[in-house]
């Protein structure tokens, strides 16, 4: 088992990667004095994984949420059902929340987590490689509103998280890359030596290799660790975290978040972040190739998806939270490693790179 | 002008309190560089102070959100509606919330700016004496459930707060006897020089005598920030803070929140609690009778509304934010000015508090 500390002064909270981790009920044990529990979970995650955990609780009182599967079930009229529910069995303050699911799952319960009776405890079980690398680290947890993704939330630590590679393996295939599109994201922003290594072990990642996983969440926990400790409320470096995601975002609002998943687009939004890049004089051209080779190798989309025109893209990127008094921060690439937070770009440099990207 | 510094670190904030302050555009823009604000403010509040706000926000983009007057307002509905506005006006995560009304107004507005993008900045105008002593410290947001009062909320400190003495020579009689109560409560929990003050200066308060208001909000503020600042989460010592007020939220939901102002259930919540101290031999009897006395001055009720149950009472005891694990934690007094948080009482000696204080 390895293990990360998030450091956040009082804040600061584990993350435990390994093999198995789920049903370790001593695990949970040390993260757990309270005897009311809620585990929040979906109609895919559940079935699988929901009696070893709660089998990891004896003595408590646990009740279960279980949500469709789907970004769509991440609303406040669920955050308010969540509520009531927690009121119903009268849990007090010292009631913790478990989110044992993916990235949906995780922003949901922790924005409940973050609200209920102004703050309670929860601990995360992320069961996709996307949830296990990004939303265990940070805090960040939303509910969507009609009119924008996340745009109601905030920012509210875990107390623990519990990343179990062997959960991985029944993970599909596109969810896998879709993990893997922010895993290539720190080497590409910050950490060179990753990318290298990420070069050289693709094909293990695919194949599912446990410890190539547990080495890869590991050092993507660590690298956003380090960008959220230095940074917990984004109001600078942690802006880096967004390489290839205000494209990514313009891409799935325009696809009425349905086509393609986060990853995915992301994927495609640092592939196009790295072309503005180089049409800047930012970045040299090879290495769009070795970026695009690498994200080729994952499985991952090299262009914007069909569907998507790049008339509604351009408009789509004009309202974003990285937006700052009507201008569009871009996180861009200097070097692979290196990343830089600008709104120095033209908007002809942005078009070019757009219609280079349509299918 | 007084001032006041809520110590809070990174997120220390000052307290300005005086006459005619609302009105004072330097002093807005001190705390405002955003071009984006929402004020949001009440049917009552709005036709008085509104225009005097707005013509201190020159060159920004202005919107307002103006609810009816009343608790029922405080809810997850209104607080979608106003979030549903701001995306319609594409406000960024620099946008800026004012508060301009009572704590209904302010809690509802703080949760707002809790939660939009994860957390937006807000400046409170208090235009109540209770909201100004006690909303405008701590950073305590929420709204309601159906099922529990503040069960959904936030801590997030505002940027400021301005406090007008002048807004209070609008304020009905009943509320400023409700704010009252809160200012007696500092006195009581840790203040007794405070108190002895209170108990010579009830007349020119109730007068609304400019500088004594000014005063008492400033101790208020004063004692309330000290116990905020060791405290922020509400782990310990600030729990002290709820002298009356699991009595008095006991009385309330027996009522509906419909036939008595917070204050009020809070000051008779206050009575009770001296009472229940003198039965467990905490405190001398004769302090009772000061309490007593100062709060009948004050116009305040010291007796449970007639139309709540005693036996509606005891059971709304039971389930409160105050409870861990079931058993429910009181502040008593030691003496007039020290509290003590404790659950180490009789349900007899309970009830019969409860008795005497029937009508």
């Amino acid at each position: 088992m390895k293990q990360i500390s998030v450091e956040l002064g009082a804040r600061a909270y584990p993350i435990y990667i390994g093999e198995g981790l789920l049903a370790d009920s001593s695990l949970l044990a040390r993260h757990i004095p309270s005897k009311q529990i809620l585990i929040i979970s979906n109609e895919i995650v559940a079935p699988l994984y929901l009696e070893p955990v709660r089998q990891g609780l004896p003595g408590a009182e646990v009740h279960t949420f279980i949500l469709p599967d789907g970004e769509h079930g991440k609303n406040l009229e669920n955050f308010n059902r969540i509520i009531g529910r927690l009121l119903e069995y009268k849990y007090s303050r010292s009631c913790m929340i478990i989110a044992l699911g993916g990235g949906v799952i995780g922003d949901l319960s922790g924005f409940v987590a973050a609200c209920y009776q102004r703050g309670v405890k929860f601990i995360q079980i992320p069961t996709t490689l996307l949830a296990q690398v990004d939303a265990s680290v940070g805090g960040k947890t939303a509910v969507n509103h009609p009119l924008g993704k996340n745009m109601i939330g905030a920012f509210h630590q875990p107390v623990a998280v519990i990343a179990d590679t062997a959960a991985l393996d029944t993970l599909p295939d596109r969810e896998l890359a879709a993990g893997l599109a922010e895993i290539i994201k720190y080497g590409l922003i910050r950490d060179p030596a990753f990318f290298l290594w990420l070069e050289a072990n693709i094909e293990p990642l695919l194949q599912r290799d446990r410890r190539a996983l547990a080495h890869a969440i590991e050092r993507s926990c660590l690298n956003k660790a380090e960008v959220v400790a230095a940074d917990e409320r984004e109001s600078g470096a942690r802006a880096l975290l967004n390489l290839g995601h205000t494209f990514g975002h313009a891409i799935e609002t325009a696809l009425g978040y349905e086509k393609l998943l986060h990853g995915e687009a992301v994927a495609c939004g640092m592939l196009m972040a790295a072309d503005l890049s180089v049409r800047l004089g930012l970045l040299e051209a090879p290495a769009v190739n070795r970026i695009g080779a690498l994200l080729a190798k994952a499985g991952l989309p090299d262009a914007i998806h069909p569907d998507a025109s790049g008339a509604a893209l351009l408009a789509n990127m004009k309202v974003d939270k990285k937006a700052r008094d009507g201008m569009v921060f871009l996180v861009l690439l200097k070097a692979i490693g290196e990343a830089v937070l600008t709104a120095d770009y033209s908007k002809d440099a942005l078009r070019e790179t757009v219609n280079r990207f349509l299918s």
